[in-house]
């Protein structure tokens, strides 16, 4: 779309660290594409977050977003886990930012508003209704959806515009 | 030195990230370098992690170190203290790793014993140690006399050279 904005939503894990992209316009949403970086746990910690690092430099190349979004993520988890994702995530942040684009946060609430409508929702109905928004959206893994929420989150808040997605989530939400 | 080792400790820290440079051939121990690499608290987390990952790719570029030492580090801190750790800990290691070096993790333990020669022992022990191994050694801040210790604990570990070290270090431990 011209003048449309590109917008990359990214759900970090060492493991696998999901990226969604959309494009907004005025009142519209499209999607663009969505997937997953995965790195190779027989590998060392080092050698995995260059992993991370030269996938997701791939996917800007390729997709050449304008703006990033993160979600704010607390674990509960033990402080190993904790981490872990935190290695990852700082990749996530770092390698949008060096590209010279704006990185948002959003707290896991804010991302379950914007898709589903209320401030909380389990899983499936946050990527269940990623496909009621976006019909075309495809994507690889449980993260890659959840980067699309991201992405999304990201539209609705940069711009007022979802007084249309805000009716789809509540007409659809249960 | 000719033929010497040249290794990067490093101390990550979102606020702080400290680094030294020590050299190793044989028996032989040499300071070259130590420094903080620090991020600006009023700006973003993205640009923080921008600042440190340039910081460190200018220590990189000037220092031409061959190899990389991070320590393991366990917070016991709440779990938002231990994700901002994790994100600096996550760019400390990616930066040399892009870089080509191999990037050693030690347990604290192990950076405790190879400096002050038991396998614990408080900061200020540890930061004297360093002064005993390396006379000529001077630091900016506690991290980066922390991330000296690291590159010892390196330089000991990576072949068997210390019994010199532990000699000392045994010698002058309380």
């Amino acid at each position: 779309m011209a003048g449309a904005i590109r917008i990359i939503g990214l759900d970090p894990g060492l493991r696998r660290t999901g990226w969604g992209i959309v494009e907004t316009l005025g009142n519209s949403l499209r999607f663009v594409a969505a997937g997953t970086v995965r790195s190779d746990e027989k590998q060392s910690l080092a050698t995995r977050l260059c992993q991370i690092h030269d996938g997701l430099v791939d996917v800007l190349r390729l997709q050449a977003p304008d703006e990033a979004a993160v979600e704010q993520t607390f674990v509960n988890k033990d402080a190993s886990a904790t981490l872990k994702l935190g290695q990852a995530r700082g990749i996530a942040m770092l390698v949008p930012a060096l590209a010279g684009l704006a990185v948002a946060e959003y707290a896991p609430n804010a991302v379950k508003k914007a898709v589903v409508g209320v401030g909380h929702g389990e899983k499936k109905q946050i990527h269940m209704m990623v496909k009621v928004l976006m019909p075309k959206a495809v994507f690889d893994s449980d993260d890659a959806a959840d980067a699309l929420a991201i992405a999304i989150c990201h539209a609705h808040h940069r711009q007022s515009v979802p007084a249309r997605l805000a009716a789809l989530a509540a007409s659809t939400a249960t």
